[in-house]
């Protein structure tokens, strides 16, 4: 059993260090992974600090995870040695409830195993892709197709599919003006997104200065969600919003934006609830709120292959494994345009050392 | 002008008393209708007590009118004299708006004219049908079929609309397990409609003795909503909820019933907020909060054939309009099995006295 070398927080008041751990060796219908890049997402902190209470430690997070087949089981058919390949946010689910039936796997009603912290739902512990190779059911790992840029593709595997399910499932695309709440790793990828589906594109935040930043993402209009006289601009306008906010905050103003039988969706996770959502804002326009978790593996792979297709990365700073605890100081400020991503190559130097 | 006898309140803290006042003589386009019934809604008493603040004195309720055609316009064609009538909600909207033009004037963008304290939106207080007639635009004239039983049909113009438009929107019927949160004047038509529907229908109620009840009025099953282990039976099972409560009750209980992609509805409007519920529930199951606010005019003809076709009426307690102001108080306690309905009768013979 090939031993790990990877990044793990022992307890949840603990900076990520260092640990030596082992993998299973590839069955029959597993793909080995030699992870050369990952994304770092807010649940990777919210999980290494139990901020959602169910984190079991040692816990080596990371799910956007992106790197070079390096051994394939006897059953595996869609990959060989050498092949780029990605893991997302799931590594299993029972594979025979409706929701998987229908490729909705992370709606897995017997509950879906996570890349990382899996037991979540029952089973042992799993351990994500801070670590220099994973082995993954081929099931569950993504094609990626051939690009200068593998270190920006990494985020599409949790922040490109967690706002392009919502945005193909609330039926985006041309004729539609679509909202989308807040500008940082989610918020980044759903204006790119919902641009490349050929909508009309509002990005609300409450940064005047990420006005520029909006408008080159591929936003057609940027609002300073503070300013009640720009909200107001928007009133009963939008088909659609994607809220990607996971910090507490005032729903109603984003509601009063949305059309008659339009839909705010939350993909964000607050760890406090939001403040109660005004019944008249839902009732007198027959309005929804809803929420989306991440996306079903197929449309994993057809999200990847449409970022392909429209040339859309993750705008990333890649960072080496060693400033990971810096990384997440600056992410919790907001200070990052608009994901980190690690250099593997900076942990499996410190492994060889 | 034609005097016209009412019930009315002065002021916030008054009881309803007698009052007189003059309404239109009927124009090219108007129906003159001579009312027999009018239920009494919970809107109503949030009017006459502005606990919405926005009530214009006096205000004279009522909302679930039915009665006889006494005199129409040179321009109208759906009503004679003689003829029975019905007028709910609304009495006008502004007719060239996107929801005006499907049909959706009570989602009108400039305001529908309500049938009581209009002027939310704009206009000329509105008096309701606490009155012995009512002069309304035809286009908001409901057609009415023969019946022995017309008192009971009038809850139908609020009650079985607000109830029936979210049941057809969200496509309740065969092979859909169906919600009904509360059993009272809204929840027993939500309840009867929705069985009519093909539904199977769970009804929920925090009274173990409504179980009975809820069973003869249509419910498959009856779950009383405090009790956990009977709750835990319904987890993930239902395709749609309609919840017509509107006292701020804990909406997680519910939510988490919802299958995959369900919606729980919301038609009643609380004084004060719900509390926050948690947005895990909606992501989990990319399940939908939504509101719905009674329906349009041609789907309350709809609805009020369907009811007719299917021998709906609502349960009702017949009550002299002298006796409204105790019927408040026991509305407010719940004490009505399940609507009160004014006999206007006896607002006439008062009149005459």
């Amino acid at each position: 059993m090939p031993q790990t070398y990877s990044y793990a927080a022992q307890h949840a008041s603990d900076a990520l260090k260092p640990y030596r751990f082992e993998r299973r060796a590839p069955g029959a219908d597993d793909v080995q992974i030699d992870i050369l890049y990952c994304g770092v997402c807010h649940s990777d902190l919210h999980t290494v600090r139990n901020e959602w209470h169910n984190t079991l430690y040692p816990s080596v997070p990371g799910h956007e995870i992106v790197g070079k087949v390096t051994a394939v089981g006897a059953n595996v058919k869609k990959f060989k040695v050498g092949d780029l390949a990605g893991v997302g946010c799931m590594v299993d689910s029972c594979q025979h409830c409706a929701s998987c039936a229908e490729g909705e796997e992370q709606y897995c009603e017997n509950g879906f195993t996570g890349t990382y912290n899996g037991p979540v739902f029952g089973g042992e512990n799993t351990f994500g892709g801070y670590s220099d190779h994973i082995v993954v059911k081929e099931k569950f790992v993504l094609r990626i197709a051939p690009t200068d840029n593998l270190a920006a593709v990494a985020p599409l595997l949790c922040a490109g599919i967690t706002t392009y399910s919502p945005l193909a499932h609330w039926k985006v695309g041309p004729g539609k003006k679509v909202g989308v709440v807040g500008l940082g790793g989610l918020g980044h990828m759903a204006v790119k997104i919902a641009h490349a589906m050929g909508a009309h594109v509002v990005l609300f935040t409450t940064s005047p200065n990420k006005r520029e930043d909006g408008l080159r993402l591929g936003a057609d209009e940027v609002i300073v969600s503070k300013d009640e006289r720009q909200m107001a601009t928007q009133a009963n306008q939008l088909d659609f919003i994607l809220n990607t906010v996971a910090a507490p905050h005032n729903l109603d103003p984003f509601l009063a934006l949305l059309k008659r039988d339009g839909t705010m969706t939350l993909v964000g996770a607050p760890d406090s609830p939001h403040p109660s959502p005004t019944v008249f804002n839902l009732i007198f326009k027959r309005r929804s709120l809803a929420g989306s978790l991440i996306g079903g593996i197929e449309e994993t792979q057809e999200m990847l292959d449409f970022c392909d297709k429209h040339g859309i990365v993750s705008d990333i700073e890649l960072i080496a494994i060693q400033g990971i605890n810096e990384a997440y100081e600056r992410m919790l400020k907001g200070d990052v345009k608009y994901r980190f991503v690690i250099d593997i190559a900076t942990l499996k130097q410190e492994a060889a050392a």
